[in-house]
C-alpha cells in the first residue's frame, strides 16, 4: 500500500451534489499527467479510463508494475503524442486507485465505506474530474478522449461543459446501456455478491477479500471484450500443455487457462466493491433520458468537434450504437467525423495495437491542433 | 425426493466402456415416453434433451410441476404428433433426473459419487441411450431429434449407429464447440467451483448446496440463450416496479430481476455437479476430430435423411456452424434439408413458440413417415 499512498491526488474542497442527492466535499481525485502543459495552456487532453482502468495511461504503472492501459496510443511520437500534448487522466470517482471510492475511509466511522459509499454515476465522475481543469488553470481543453466507459465520460463532459473542450473522441461506446450490457454487468455483480467473503461489502473490516467472485466477474467481462472470431483464431480448441483430453475439470483447453489467469491476476489490482460501483454507474448512464429522449439536445450548446470511432467486431458496443451518437450529433448541427475500424479483436480493440486506430487518432489530433 | 424415486428407469446391465476408459454397468437410464409404439414399431422418435433438460418432454413434469421443455413442439396434433408417433426421451448420463450421474450412489462407498463420477462425453450419452432401442425392441427409429446439446447427440447417434434411424433433425447445434462456447461453459463451472459450499463436489455429504454459484452459472448461460435484440425488445432499460433509479444494488432494471429469478428457480431443479459434467461433455464434443478432421466421414455409412435447422439470432450456435454440418452431409452424399428460421428469440428459439419452426418439423416428419 506504500505505493498507493504516494499517488498524486487533488483534494477537492468544493462540495459536489451527486445524482443520488448526497453531497461530498474534501474528497480525493487521484490523477497522473504526461507531457507538458504549454504556456498558452491549449494543449491539454483529458483521457477517461474504462471500467477497470486507472490514471496510469502509459509508461509503467507504479502499483501494478505493468504497462499503462493505453501504452499503444499515448507516449512520445505516438497517436497521442506526449511531446506535443499534455495528457491528464484521473482515477474515476468510485475507483480503487486513490480517488474517492468504497475503499476510502468514512470520516464518520474511521472505517472503509464499503457499500455505505454513495452510488455514483458517469455524470458524478465527470463533474468531479472537472476540478482538474481549475487546478491546472486550463480554460479550455484541446480534447477529451476515452473508450468504452471512457467514451461515455467524454460524451457527458461535452454535455455538461459545452465550451470546455475543442474536440472530443468517444470510442467504442454508447449513449446508454442495452439490456444485454446491463445483463453482463449484473452477472458480474451477482458473482461478487455470491462470494461468502463479500460480507455485504464489509470484507475489508474482516480482513477478507471476495477474490473468487471477483475473478468470475472478470472472466465474464473478458469474454465480452473479445470477438467470437478473435477467440476462435487465438484459441480455437487448442489444448493446454497436453496431447489429449484429460477427462477432468482441469483446464484442458487453452481458453480455459487463459480465462482463469485473467481472473486471477485481476483480483490483485482491483477492488470488488469498486467493481460493483463502476458497473452500476455504467448501467445507470443514459444520456438520452437525461435529455428527455432527445440525444441531440445533449450537444446543441457545444461547438466541440467530434470524432466517433467503432470497431467491426465489437459486439458489446456495436457500430450501430456508436452511429446513433453520430446521428444525434448531426441533428444537433455539430461537426462530427466517424470511422468504423476493421478489427477482429472485439471491444478490446481500443486498448490494443490496431495500427489504423492509432493512426486515425493521430491524424485527427494533428489536423485540429493549431487550427 | 419421493417423486424422483418413482421415475421410470431402465437398468442397463451390459457394460459400457466410456471414452475416459472406465467401464460402467448396472447403471440406470431414466426415461419417459409419449404416444404409443405401433405394431410395426416404425413410429418411434428418440428426442435428446439439452444441457439443463430432462426426460419430461411435454405435459407436466412431475418433479418440477412445470410444463415439459418441449411442450410447444411435442403432444397430440403438435409438431411432433404423439397421436401418431411414439416419443422416447432419456435423461442423459451425468444428469440429475434419475440417470446415472454424479449424484448417484457409488456402490464402493455408499455415498454420492460427486466428482468421483467419471467424466462423460456426448458419445457416452448416446451409447447409453441406445439400450432403450433394445429394451423397446425397436429395430430402427423413425427419427432422432434434439436442439443444442440434443442436436449434438442426434449427430453422434447417426455416426455411431448409421442404420438405426430413418431420419435425423439436429437443431441449433454444432459439430464442435467454439472457443467462445467453451469460455461461457468454463465461466459457469468456475462460478460453481468458486462457491465455498461446493467443497470439491462433496457438498451433498455435508448437506450443503452451492446454490449461489449455480445460480450465477445459470444467469451467464441464460444471457447466451437470448439475442441482444430480443433482450432489448423485451427488457430494454425498463425499471422494475419503480419510477426512477434507486441508487442501490437492488434490481433496478427488469433484466436484473429477470436474471436473478432465472438463477434462483434453477437451483431448485438442477444439481451443480451435473452442470459441471454436462458442460464438460459439450466442450469435449468434437465430431470433426473423432473422424480425423473430415466431418463427412461421420455420416458416410448412413442412409439417414437429415433436416438441419438454425435460427437467425442464435449467436451461441450460429447458422454458419449449422451450415458446416450441411456441407459435410452433402459431401458424404447424404440426403439433407436445411432451413434458417427468422427469429429474434436467440438460441432459445428451439424451445419457444416459433410457429415456422414448429410447422417445418411437422411437415418434415409427415412427409417422411410412410415413405
Amino acid at each position: 500500500m506504500n505505493t498507493r499512498e504516494k499517488l498524486k491526488k487533488l483534494i477537492v474542497k468544493k462540495p459536489l451534489t451527486l445524482d443520488c442527492g448526497k453531497v461530498i466535499d474534501n474528497y480525493p481525485i487521484a490523477y497522473e499527467t504526461y507531457g507538458k502543459l504549454n504556456e498558452k495552456k491549449d494543449n491539454a487532453i483529458l483521457a477517461f479510463h474504462a471500467l477497470t482502468g486507472d490514471q496510469f495511461v502509459t509508461g509503467i504503472n507504479p502499483v501494478t508494475k505493468k504497462n499503462g492501459w493505453w501504452s499503444y496510443l499515448v507516449g512520445p511520437s505516438k497517436g497521442i503524442d506526449t511531446n506535443k500534448f499534455f495528457v491528464i487522466c484521473a482515477n474515476v470517482l468510485g475507483g480503487c486507485m486513490g480517488s474517492y471510492g468504497p475503499n476510502s475511509i468514512d470520516p464518520k466511522t474511521n472505517k472503509e465505506f464499503g457499500t455505505n459509499f454513495p452510488v455514483i454515476t458517469i455524470n458524478d465522475m465527470v463533474n468531479a474530474q472537472y476540478n482538474l481543469l481549475e487546478f491546472f488553470e486550463i480554460e479550455k481543453l484541446f480534447c477529451v478522449v476515452g473508450g468504452s466507459m471512457g467514451g461515455m465520460q467524454a460524451l457527458q463532459f461535452v454535455a455538461n461543459f459545452p465550451d470546455k473542450t475543442k474536440t472530443a473522441i468517444p470510442i467504442a461506446c454508447t449513449s446508454n446501456h442495452s439490456a444485454q450490457n446491463i445483463a453482463f454487468n449484473e452477472l458480474g455483480r451477482q458473482s461478487i455478491m455470491a462470494d461468502t467473503n463479500w460480507k455485504n461489502g464489509n470484507y475489508s473490516l474482516l480482513d477478507l477479500s471476495p477474490d473468487k467472485g471477483l475473478a468470475v466477474a472478470r472472466m465474464a467481462a473478458h469474454i465480452t471484450y473479445l470477438s467470437k472470431k478473435g477467440l476462435q483464431e487465438k484459441f480455437g480448441r487448442k489444448l493446454q500443455e497436453r496431447d489429449d483430453l484429460n477427462f477432468s475439470f482441469d483446464a484442458d483447453f487453452q481458453i480455459e487457462s487463459y480465462l482463469r489467469y485473467q481472473g486471477s491476476i485481476f483480483v490483485d489490482r482491483f477492488d470488488a466493491n469498486s467493481y460493483l460501483y463502476i458497473t452500476r454507474a455504467m448501467d445507470y448512464f443514459d444520456l438520452i433520458k437525461q435529455y428527455k429522449g432527445n440525444l441531440s439536445k445533449a450537444f446543441e450548446k457545444s461547438k466541440t468537434k467530434f470524432f466517433i470511432i467503432s470497431f467491426t467486431s465489437d459486439w458489446l458496443y456495436p457500430t450501430a450504437e456508436n452511429k446513433e451518437i453520430v446521428i444525434a450529433l448531426n441533428a444537433s448541427g455539430a461537426e462530427v467525423g466517424f470511422i468504423e475500424i476493421v478489427s477482429d479483436k472485439g471491444h478490446d480493440s481500443f486498448l490494443l495495437d490496431v495500427p489504423e486506430f492509432l493512426k486515425v487518432i493521430k491524424n485527427f489530433l494533428e489536423a485540429n491542433y493549431n487550427n
